[in-house]
């Protein structure tokens, strides 16, 4: 399938779109972006690359790094981290910590913040924090194929400037006795993951492990990608994952910078990005642009 | 594929499961049905069907009926129903009333009771429960393309007896307009459209339509099958859905009669049924079930 | 003391007051009644009563009237009624239903909504409604030593008509065992019983048995006056009893027709009444008034 | 009224008491201490007073303290305190972050944890823990009219060691902009000020100032002693405040150390120690032994 012009078509609506969304505005690195970016890349089974937009310009991945962590976590660990976090949609909002405290300190799954940071207390565990973020990025390189991905410093700072909610939350599982290492530690070390910075065609070429093709890198086994694409699609949206199941058909993982990924399993990789956001904390034009091109190829799971 | 080896296979397994869940206990007609039941049946897109154990046995399909009416009532009213209901999984027990108090009596979605309530409600809205009732009854018939399906006056009159919490959830919603009929009619029906009564072949017949394949039956168009197959993804399982589509990586919805309509998009309509309940008040030996069936034949959608 | 001149005061105070709050609106009956009336009456420990505006005007007693039912109650029942209500503030407006459902259908205080209906339905048990309308207003008769005490029956029936929200707490706490006559019967009662109209200084007099003063009517031991007065005190106002504590220092119990029945324990029962109500749900210049007859008393519990 | 007699019962009758609850074990200071201790001092209005039981014996007053620092914050900051904190009961446990979730970071009230946070860092704000913490001890040994109090090092130290929890309430405060100072600042200050050691005597004197009674110290002016001790009513014993209202009908805060202070307004000031807890986190034998030198005395504010 050509896909370049369902692309073109795609990156020109998304110009055009009057609603952009409003930017995050809760760290002063994120307010400052434009909601006028619009990118997208879509990697096909085939091993072909298509691409609109700013597709090379780094964004801040944010919560997509989850993703990408889960991967890392459960290739450490293995299924015995699921005694530390769960499986179901929360919800709630991305950073609630009201079923925390019903739920004894057990975040309900690894893509809302306080599920995140078990799963970043978990790789931490014995390691220290600049080795942890050294695998984290070899592994998003390796996946990607490509080494020019970095951590932005100033947003790893601002986040950590205006982390006390993270905080709050890593502080309410160590007293459950569901963080390893000292809270700081463990925040410190997710603010850095969340401020790793990649365009979208590299967030696409680095999500091709997830659509379990042959061909394609294998960085964790296929019974795992496919659990991990599974985790996606009912919590990858926070509270607004039933609404990108239902208009997209797709699993994707959001990013309070404006990315998402999103896997069309055996068929494709695909990231987009644009910073305005919905009211849900998920990018705007990002959900739109994706429910198009699921669309315009079926690639919905769905039927 | 020859799947019969692989039901056989799965059949004699559920036989000999030793942990079969617990009866649902809130209605005595429920409660008496005994966990030693096991039925499978798959309707494959190529017009085949097989079965393993009780498949000719009707059972009680309970909740599994939400999803027809959800079809009825989009084909009736359209998109506008969702102004009364919400596309999002609750993350709460199945017959919480706590998001409906500070969500202003819209439910999260369709398959939970309150939800359903409101599908009902669309449709009896402007007609007499019996005219509905029957209107249900046509559609299942039509979707399973057989006539003997009948409602268990018995297990209706035992919902109704013991039907409080529902009404409670029905007066809830009154209370903040979004109920058009009594709350006593709107349950009333409810009771009834649960209490139908079918065996695994007829359901696993009834759901083809959502398959969304060439020559199956059409109920409702495309577009509109796969937005119920997303909404069965991430809230057909109440609060076990992200563990539904963690382990078995298809769209289903259970009910507490021990019967799972599970969906795989373009390849078959599955039905299986065992009455006991896992934790979560979905099918113990049911769950285990789909998820052999999807492990052997590769139907998961994530890959 | 003469308190003459003290109420002819708060009475100009009040019938000047620009702030009046809004009556409320959810049954129309109460809704058309003028922000303009306010009427005070005091019944002191020596036999005297002094009144300010109209309080010869009778009025809607509504949940006010759940002190009597209590002291009622707990007469026949004695402390078994602790079984199925307890003696917790909530923390949540008068008609929440969410600590209903994490606390098994157990009411925090027999002065919210649920807790009320607890009560009137332990009343009611082996009675016929009629019979207990008939005892809570001979109880009210006697208490204020006057018969011309009435239910308005329009707003019996505009509750009725508007009542989906005590329905659904009702339902709810049969469905948790917690209600032992039919919702529709307890609910029915209830609701008559609080149509109950009463002037400021019927009301004022109905409750001096709670002051626990010589000479005053005696229709419940002392042990048990005091306990009623503590759980006005933390209890009475809603999710604004801390504030009418910290306020005003006494305890009392409001309606949401805007009269509130104040105890100054040995002092003085004392009646309040203007329709307007403030945020929680209280009377917005009832408040501001026995406010200031206690500081100018020096009535306060508190020292 | 000779005091004496009564509180040798009482004494007696609690070292016999076989129910003697359970000690706090969340910090190891506090859990070797023995259920076995019980003391009872009471000041009275005419400046005498009774004790019995180890009434010299030093315990650790933990939330006990925060009546004190509330006089201290509302003597340096006036009503503009209660911008930051409410002054209603909770509903919930004294460590809860639920409610400041929905409530924007603004605790209930200045008694549980989170709103004595605010209180300490109210106070704290443009000064050094040191300073702080020397001025709570001035306060409380001006109070007590000695000086031998002091705070115990070790217990403080345990409390930082096991303060995740406080620390997560800080934190999400932080994150509302609820505080001034460092969550640390200020939670370290806390732990400390709940670490002062006083003996049941010290602690029944430096209270009388809540008695608002001639000749007693006037450490704050009594509309706020007023005000203060109808917030011990309404909210001094976290979930059980309505309980102990009902029971007792005096105001009073309790600690997790076991000690309670307890005022009868005008009359006097009341401290109760013992360690074991019942299941709200309040003395067990404290409750009791003030219920039963209420009724001796008939000192309940209600009647």
């Amino acid at each position: 399938m050509d896909l370049q012009p369902i692309l073109d078509r795609i990156g020109a609506e998304m110009q055009a779109a009057p609603d952009r969304g409003r930017v995050a505005d809760y760290i002063p690195e994120l307010a400052r972006v434009s909601t006028d970016h619009f990118a997208m890349a879509v990697c096909t089974a085939d091993g072909q690359t298509f691409t609109t937009g700013a597709a090379e310009m780094p964004f801040s991945i944010q919560s997509v790094s989850k993703v990408f962590t889960l991967a890392l976590a459960l290739g450490r660990l293995g299924d015995q981290l699921w005694s530390r976090v769960g499986r179901e949609p929360s919800g709630l909002a991305f950073n609630s910590v009201v079923q925390l405290e019903s739920e004894k300190g057990i975040p309900r799954n690894p893509f809302i913040n306080a599920g995140a940071l078990v799963v970043t207390d978990a790789i931490l565990q014995g390691h220290q924090p600049r080795e942890v973020l050294g695998e984290i990025l070899r592994f998003l390189r390796e996946a990607a194929g490509e080494d020019d991905i970095h951590i932005n410093k100033a947003v790893a700072a601002s986040e950590l400037a205006h982390g006390h909610r993270n905080l709050a939350l890593a502080h309410f599982m160590a007293a459950h006795g569901n963080l390893r290492c000292p809270p700081e530690a463990t925040c410190g070390t997710y603010f850095h993951q969340c401020a790793i910075e990649m365009s979208a065609r590299q967030l696409a070429r680095a999500g091709r492990f997830l659509m379990n093709a042959p061909g394609m890198p294998r960085l964790v086994a296929p019974a795992r990608t496919r659990r991990i694409n599974a985790l996606m699609m009912t919590c990858g949206h926070y509270d607004g994952s039933g609404e990108f199941a239902y208009r997209v058909g797709l699993p994707g993982k959001s990013g309070v910078g404006g990315g998402i990924l999103v896997i069309a399993p055996g068929r494709a990789s695909i990231a987009v990005w644009s910073p305005g956001l919905n009211a849900q904390g998920n990018s705007q034009l990002g959900t739109l642009a994706v429910e198009r091109l699921a669309r315009a190829t079926g690639w919905s799971v769905f039927g």
